[in-house]
């Protein structure tokens, strides 16, 4: 008998992410996040591939989030100007209502090895995608490459100050600031 | 019966990335490898921990040649600057005698999956040294990850260009032409 279960996915990841947290990833097994919230260990796999997938299950709607806001740039714009349209939509991605749970889901990565290398290298498929994005909006190489990895990298640097504990500040709000510190950073010079 | 081979590593290790040419990286095994030139495997053992040390071995030698280009520029000299001199003494760890080597080793890098994910983790490991070199030099934050970040990029953008067939520039000469493209990128601005 397969039923849906409505919610039954959100369920499952908030409950996930709890005893990720409470007891440690490689010590929560599938069928006890199903059972913290009275749901079978199928139905749990009927919503994740695995346990990991919990966490990074958001990356492809993430990566999309910043290729729109690529299109949504004139074209023409100088290559920096895209990455900040692109910076724009992806921080909207995240709204304050989802600081504590980034904040949740980046403790439990840091305290991992292996979720935390997947996530370097998701930090590096991003660029990647970023790149291609900006290549398909008329700039040529190695400028895409250039913007696109300066891009992932305000997005990343601004993410850890969005997720520090007692900022107040919008992820959009730090992500212009970060982009500012770079443009300063690569201009001065002797 | 332990016995010092003269040359035993430099020749295991070239005979190393021929066989993971050749055959393929998982193909190949340590006794391959040893045989090949000679050698028993327990040789193979005493100079490398396993088979994928002899691709990453000369990460520790690769990292500190940055630290020490970061420890060559004067204090108080804007972050980008101190950055070139990091990307200069990079550079020079790589003269165009290993340019056939490091194409031969990027070629059997891209042709295995985890062998790729382990040098992209490396590279992240580059900027975080980096970054860690750039605060010690006194760059605060944000400042120093974003410089970090901008050096190892252009760092990876640079190298990819020295190995492209056909190419003769030496590599402190495409990280030049390539850090002025970054500071290009990032001035232009509507």
């Amino acid at each position: 008998m397969v039923r849906w279960e409505p919610g039954a996915r959100e369920r499952l990841q908030k409950a996930a992410l709890e005893l990720y947290a409470a007891r440690g990833f490689e010590q929560t097994t599938a069928a006890d996040i199903a059972e913290s919230v009275g749901l079978s260990e199928r139905t749990f796999f009927r919503h994740f591939a695995d346990k990991r997938e919990v966490i990074f299950n958001g990356q492809a709607l993430f990566e999309q989030a910043f290729v729109d806001g690529i299109s949504s740039a004139s074209p023409g714009s100088p290559a920096l100007d895209v990455v900040a349209a692109a910076l724009e939509a992806a921080g909207s991605f995240f709204p304050d209502e989802r600081r504590g749970y980034s904040r949740l889901r980046q403790s439990i990565i840091v305290a991992n090895p292996s979720l935390h290398e997947r996530e370097l290298l998701k930090m590096t498929a991003l660029s990647t995608r970023i790149a291609a994005g900006l290549r398909e909006h008329g700039i040529p190489e190695p400028q895409a490459t250039l913007a696109a990895q300066s891009g992932a990298t305000v997005f990343h640097v601004a993410f850890g100050q969005w997720i520090a504990e007692g900022e107040t500040r919008s992820l959009p709000e730090i992500e212009r600031e970060i982009l500012g510190e770079l443009r300063s950073v690569t201009q001065e010079s002797a």
